[in-house]
């Protein structure tokens, strides 16, 4: 059975993922549909992108993947469906996904041109649904759109290295639900810079000198539990999705706080990284 | 494979959208549940009539629509379900259907009478589901009820108009995602009264004479990307479900802000369209 | 088709809720998977506790549940697999299971060792769902773990009866969606030390001497409806979970409030009940 997930940014209360997904199953009743976020902060498209990067290749090869995000049609704002690593995307031509794109190469994209037909000023229930139920019943891309060989960037999403490398620049990409904060620095790249030197990541005031590979790495086992002060203290790790992740240990955003308000740290945030000859 | 489809206003959190998931599947294993929203503000009529209007019609046929909203049943609280439109809905009797009914005339209402054989403090669980899956397997309405041919209805939800016609009187009945206002008056209600002529929309201080087809509508593309200041401008629509909305393009409850935040706009507030002979 | 229900303190907004589901899919095509909570409180392990608890028996037998909720390996926090009530639970063994434990005896329990085999910072992903998707195969217990006859308790979570059975002091367990305050005082629990006698309950000034079946007998339907003034009214009632609740008729945390913030009350609080010979 064919999969179809959603990701979008209509919050979990209007109707607007409901009616998408009553518009898949009335295309196609032997459908799975697999909701990934429709919370998404309203136009994030690097939110978007980051977590559609995270997400998609944990499910089956030919999984069509809907992103719901600034998807309104207009002159600078095409409709593109792509190929890519074994699965299908269908979404705005905003830069959603050139995160993606810039580790993995698509086998093809195309640039919608069902259009023609439907005047909608609800295109992802109008126009994406139908283009992934196309796909879902093993139509090709060549059928609704025309071959293009290049998709909208997203500017600044790569870390900055000088010359002498010595220092990576990166920055906050995302905040996540325990109020971890999301560098957008990859653990392949920072090894490939670092070369076994030693190191020191800095975000604003606080400096850390480790990495660690799981949060409660930082807990001293050997100290009683009730004399222990690791709650709350932060660190620095890679993440599931490898990536340089500042965090509190148990951090979240209720009452001891998470990284970013315990820290002060924001999105689009510099973190920088020096390295010791 | 029968849909049966939620809108409630249990949260997110609470186990109680789970545990009607896990009812019904105790009930028919074969069924497919959707999600429409369970984000509803806790006893908010309108805003459920709202949202479930927007959503039931893109599913297929025969699909049954549950509503757990201020579900208690009490002497003033029945418990009905409901054909209409080639869809059934399960709900207490308390102005939900009120709004969709008021544009297409129900096939069969009953007031559900299974009542004696169940006590019960958690009637979506306990009569809801079983009504649902009554009518997913085929049974009819007359077996969970009696008929009825009335239902209650929702005050002071449709718009008013003067008898010079020279003015529509509609007032805000819910506020989405991206903050945007909905007004309850409908493009079809509104073309029928203008007749051709020019207006000015109201709210608060704010005064449009244009309603627009989409949101991008107002973005001056001849100008340069870096130079246009399009975003956070308020514009009024006729948004995907024909209702007129004032909206603020790429609006958003976070940075820049929304409609509602941005104009001062309230759920009930006023919202007046003069027409000029 | 066999079922896996998810509870997680993932958020509604981040990738980890559909990584999930992608890589249950991915396992095995023909399973359903249902959600029940991805908003508990991080890391809030009496929060997952008691929404499993009241979930989970609603569905049929042989469900599996994943509860992803500090599951982070360590020394001192290992995952577990359990049979219990004909239900099969994949989790951390940090408490979350003692709430259940407490009333029903587990029929087997084994601590998960195919770690060794696999290195992850995303336990859920790479470990409960392969466990889930052996035991929805069919698989025994026995080869993905070495049983074990205790779990972890939590703490304090049992109401106090003082000697002379004139008192139960228990505590909020639980703030629903509605802002109602949930204790830990099962109904079962109240009547055997209650045998007849009347009683107030005492929660900080407020004070109650009736505990209701359902919200709204608190109504007076003999008054008309305009002249009513129950909304907002608090009062007391055994919750469709049988657990002793204080809330207000038509509460919510929108505009009128809910019990947790009309009567200030907070998780941990102190209920007491004192009965008078």
């Amino acid at each position: 059975m064919a999969i179809i997930t959603l990701t979008t940014d209509f919050g979990e209360k209007d109707h607007f993922a409901g009616a998408i997904k009553g518009a898949i199953y009335s295309e196609m009743p032997d459908v799975r549909i697999v909701d990934i976020s429709h919370s998404i902060s309203p136009f994030n498209i690097p939110e978007a992108a980051y977590i559609i990067q995270n997400a998609y290749s944990s499910f089956p090869d030919g999984t069509i993947h809907i992103i719901g995000i600034d998807a309104e049609i207009n002159q600078e704002n095409k409709h593109i469906a792509m190929e890519l690593d074994g699965h299908y995307f269908v979404c705005a031509n905003n830069g959603i996904m050139s995160m993606i794109c810039a580790e993995i190469s698509p086998k093809q994209i195309v640039e919608i041109n069902i259009h023609d037909k439907i005047e909608t000023s609800f295109p992802v229930l109008d126009v994406f649904v139908k283009v992934a139920c196309h796909i879902a019943r093993g139509g090709t891309l060549g059928v609704i759109g025309k071959n293009i060989t290049e998709i909208k960037p997203i500017r600044n999403l790569q870390p900055y290295v000088n010359d002498e490398k010595t220092q990576i620049i990166g920055s906050i990409i995302y905040i996540d639900n325990y109020g971890n904060v999301v560098t957008n620095i990859k653990k392949s790249f920072f090894e490939k810079i670092q070369l076994g030197r030693p190191f020191e990541v800095s975000a604003r005031n606080h400096k850390f000198k480790k990495i660690y590979t799981k949060y409660s790495d930082i807990v001293n086992f050997d100290t009683p539990e009730e004399l222990r002060t690791d709650e709350g203290r932060g660190l620095v790790v890679f993440n599931s999705s490898n990536y340089l992740e500042i965090a509190i240990y148990k951090g979240n955003t209720g009452n001891i706080g998470g990284a970013s308000s315990l820290m002060g740290l924001k999105l689009r945030d510099t973190v920088s990284i020096n390295f010791i000859k």
